[in-house]
C-alpha cells in the first residue's frame, strides 16, 4: 500500500480518498484510491501491478458515467427508481435501454425517453429468448445489466456470457420462502420483518456476492397486498444503493463476498 | 365483538384498552380487551362463550407477573437482559430460576440471587437430559420457559409436554447458513445485515410463530468477532421485545402465526 | 365503542376492521370502524352522535381515492414519487394538479400528465403569490394539498384558509439547525443520523401534528451533497408513507398529535 | 499517508489496517494505522512527526484496555449494560468505579464487585459537590469518565478539567423538548420516532462532538411510561456503542465533529 501511493505520488498525482482493507481470514488485500492530475494515466496501472505479487488485480478507472441496460418484466417499481434517479442525475449512468419479455412497461420508459425493447417469451426454448435478450443488450454493449424485477431465470450460460456485470433485487425474507407468492406465505407465517437483497449475478441463483441488504418492520395487521407493497419500497431503496456503490466504483468482489468501501 | 363488551359494560367493568384484528385470510376474529372493575370476574368466561360460535377461545387473565424459567448455556447476553430487567421491574415476570447444561452462568444468576440449577449433559441419553431439566422445571410449574441460548435440540416429547410455553430466541441470516458458526459463514458471504427471531418451540425446530424480529446493519470491515457481538446485542433486545410482549398477554397464536396486539 | 358497533350491527353492516384507543392522559375515545354494507348510510352520522356526549366529533366517509395537489419548488424527489405511485395505482389518491413558484418541475408533471401550474414569486407581496396559489388550487376543490418541497413559508391566513388540509414533509437533524443549507451544518456538526418528518401545518412553522418519521444512518465519510441525496431518500419515503396513512383515513388529529390506525 | 506508512515498514512493523480520510471542506487529513511488531516504538512518534507540518497531532497508542469511571444517579440502564459487558470481556475497559450523587445504584455495583462512590448533593454549593465527585475520580486517574445517565449539570470547570475524556448519553427528541419530563411531552406531541445521542462532553451542554446515535420507532399507543422504557432500551445500545468506539481508539475529534473509522 505505501509503495502504491508513492508511485501515485511520485506521479504527481493527487489522492482525494483511500481506503485499505485486509481481509482477516485470507489475507487478501484491498484499496481503493480516488486521485485527480494531469500527468499520464497509461503507465499507471504496469507501474502499480510491478510492485505487487503475481495475479494481484489492478485496475485504473476514470469515474465517470457508466452505461447500463435495464431489464424488467411486469413490476414497475424499481424501473421507476432507476428512471427518476437517472433523470434528476442522481445515477451515475446512461441508461441506455428498457428490455422487457412483458409490453407493461413500455409507457414507462416512454415517460422517460428510454428505448424499450420487447423481447417476450412465448413458451418456446430459453435459449433463443435469450438470444433476443442478448441482441437487443449486446447493441449498447452496456458495463452493467440490472434485472429490476426481471422475473424469468437465466441460464448459466447467459450469466456467464456478462460475467459478473449482472446485478439483480430480490426480496429476502425470514425465514425463506419457496414457491409461489412469497408476500402470501409471509403473511400467513405472520413475519415481523421484511427484506431486500441486491446482489451480482452467478451461476448459482440469488448466491451471489451480496452489494446491499435493508428491511423494514411489518406486523400482522398488513394484508398481503400491504405487504407486497411494504417489500416493493425497500426493493427500489436497496437496488438504488447497490447502483450507487457500484456505479462510483466502491465495490470488489472477493469470491462470494464483496467489500465495499463506502 | 359488539356483544362481547356489552357483556363486560352490563357487569359494570371499565374498559381500557381493546384491540380486535379479523384476519382477512382466514377470516379468525381476535379480540384482546384489558379492563378492571371490582365485580366478581368468575361468570365472565361463560358469559362471552355463550356469545360465540362453538370453538371459540375465550381466557379470562389478570394482568399480574407470569412465572418463568430461563434455560441457558454459556452465553450470558440473553440471560442478563433478562435478569438486569427483571432486577429493576421492567419484566412483568418473577424470574424462578436458571437451569443450565453448563456451569459458566451460575456466578451471573448468583449476582442477582436467582437459584440457578446445573442439568448436565454428559454425552447420555437425551432422555435421561430432558428428565432432569423437566425435575427442575417442574419444580417452579412456570408460565413460561426462556431459552435463553439454550444449545441443545429438545425433543419433540419435550416441547410437546410445555406445549407453547416455551420461548427460543436465534440469530437470523439472509441467507440462511446451515451448520457450524454461522458467523463465520456470515463473513465469508461478506452479508449486510444480521437479525434476531423470538419464537414459540414447535416440534418443529425453529418454526415456530414469530413473535419479534430484527436485524442490525454490518459491513464487511467487521471481524467475525465483531459479527457475533452485534449478533448478541441484537438477539438480547429481540427476546426483551419478546417477553414484554407475552407477558403483557399481547400476543396471540393462531395457527403458525402470531397476532400481536401492542 | 360498545353503542356504536350496534348501531352498525342494526343497521347490518359488516364490521371489516375496528380500532379504539383511549388516550390515557386526556382520557379521549378515538375509534375507527370500517365497514360494508349496501343499507343507507345517511342516518348513520346522526345515529351514532346521539349516543355520544356533546361535543365528540363523527365522520363518515366512503373509502374512495381522495383528490390532492401537490405543491413544489425545484427538487424532484418528492414530487416524483407521488407520481409514480399515483400512476401505479399505489395510492388512493387523483393527483389533480401541480403547482410550482418555479418552472423546473414542468417537465416531470409532463411526464405523468398532470397539469402544471407556475404561480411564480416575483419578489413583490406574499399576499399576491399566495392569492395566485389559492386560485390554482381552488380550481380544484382538492381534499389534500401536499407540499412536497414547497419552499416557500406560508402565511397563517393561507393556512387557516386550507384549515388542516395542508400536508408538509422536511428533513429532521438532531440536533435541529438553523438557517441555510442544514446539509452543510449536518457535515460540520458530524451527525450519525439524518431523518424526516411529515406533518399537518399549521399556523406555527413546522411545528403541526406529526404523522410519520424515519430516520437513516449516516457517517462522516458523506459529503454534504450525498447526505442531501441521503436526506432526500428519507424524505420522499415519509412523505408516501403518511399519504398512504392520510388517504385511506386512518389519521386522526387530536390537539397537536395524531392518533393513527395503521 | 505514503511516507507514514513508510517509516512503518521501514521500522518492519505489520500494518493490520489502515483508514483515512480527508475532510473535503476543512482539507484535515485523519489517519489510523493498526500494526504490531516488536520494534521499539519510543522514537516512532517523533519520526512520523517529523514528516508532517507542524501543528499536526500524531498519537501512537498500545490498544490495551483502558480505565473507566461511571457517574450515574438513580436509572439503572446504561449502568447495567457497561457492567454487563464488562464482566464478560465485551468492553476494553476496566471499570474502575462507580460515583452517583445517590445511594439508589450502589447494590447494582456491588453485584459486580465494582466500587461505588456516594457523592451527595445535598443543596450546597456546586463547587463543593464537583470537588467530591472529583476527589472520587482523581483517585483512579481514568481514561474516561462516563456519564451513564447522571443528571446533574457539569460546571464549565469540571468539563475543562477533565477536558475531553467525558462522554455522555442523552436521549433525543425529534423535535426536541426543554423542560421536564420530555416523554410525557413526547407522548402529548405524538412523536413516532425517539432517539439516543452518546457524546464527548464540551462546556456547550449536550453540544459536543457526536460519537452515536440511533433512534427506535414509536407510536401513539405507548404510553409515556413504555416511551420511556423504549427510550432506555436505545440508550444503552447506544452508549454501549459509543464506548467500544471509544475504547478502541476509533474516534477521532476534530472541532465539534468526529471522524470515525469504524
Amino acid at each position: 500500500m505505501h509503495s502504491i501511493t508513492g508511485v501515485l505520488a511520485g506521479d504527481r498525482f493527487n489522492i482525494i480518498r483511500n481506503h485499505e482493507f485486509v481481509d482477516p481470514v485470507s489475507s487478501r488485500f484491498f484499496m481503493r484510491t480516488e486521485f485527480t492530475g494531469d500527468a499520464d494515466r497509461t503507465p499507471l496501472c504496469e507501474s502499480v501491478r510491478r510492485l505487487l505479487p503475481d495475479g494481484a488485480h489492478v485496475r485504473v478507472l476514470e469515474l465517470e458515467p457508466r452505461s447500463i441496460v435495464v431489464l424488467a418484466t411486469k413490476e414497475h417499481h424499481c424501473l421507476a427508481e432507476i428512471l427518476i434517479r437517472h433523470a434528476y442525475g442522481e445515477l451515475a449512468a446512461n441508461v441506455q435501454a428498457v428490455i422487457s419479455n412483458h409490453e407493461l412497461l413500455a409507457p414507462l420508459a416512454r415517460r422517460f425517453e428510454i428505448p424499450f425493447h420487447h423481447a417476450p417469451y412465448d413458451g418456446g426454448r430459453r435459449e433463443d429468448h435469450e438470444a433476443a435478450l442478448a441482441s437487443y443488450i449486446d447493441r449498447y454493449a452496456p458495463d452493467w445489466i440490472i434485472l429490476a424485477k426481471y422475473m424469468r431465470i437465466l441460464s448459466p450460460q447467459f450469466v456467464e456470457r456478462y460475467g459478473g456485470r449482472i446485478i439483480n433485487i430480490h426480496h429476502s425474507f425470514l425465514p425463506a420462502f419457496a414457491g409461489a407468492d412469497p408476500y402470501a406465505q409471509a403473511f400467513a407465517r405472520g413475519v415481523k420483518i421484511i427484506g431486500a437483497t441486491a446482489h451480482f449475478v452467478t451461476a448459482e441463483l440469488d448466491g451471489g456476492p451480496i452489494i446491499a441488504q435493508s428491511v423494514i418492520p411489518i406486523d400482522h395487521t398488513q394484508s398481503p397486498r400491504e405487504l407486497a407493497q411494504a417489500g416493493r419500497d425497500i426493493e427500489k431503496l436497496v437496488l438504488a444503493r447497490a447502483l450507487t456503490l457500484v456505479l462510483e466504483e466502491r465495490v470488489f468482489v472477493a469470491g462470494n463476498k464483496t467489500v465495499i468501501f463506502d
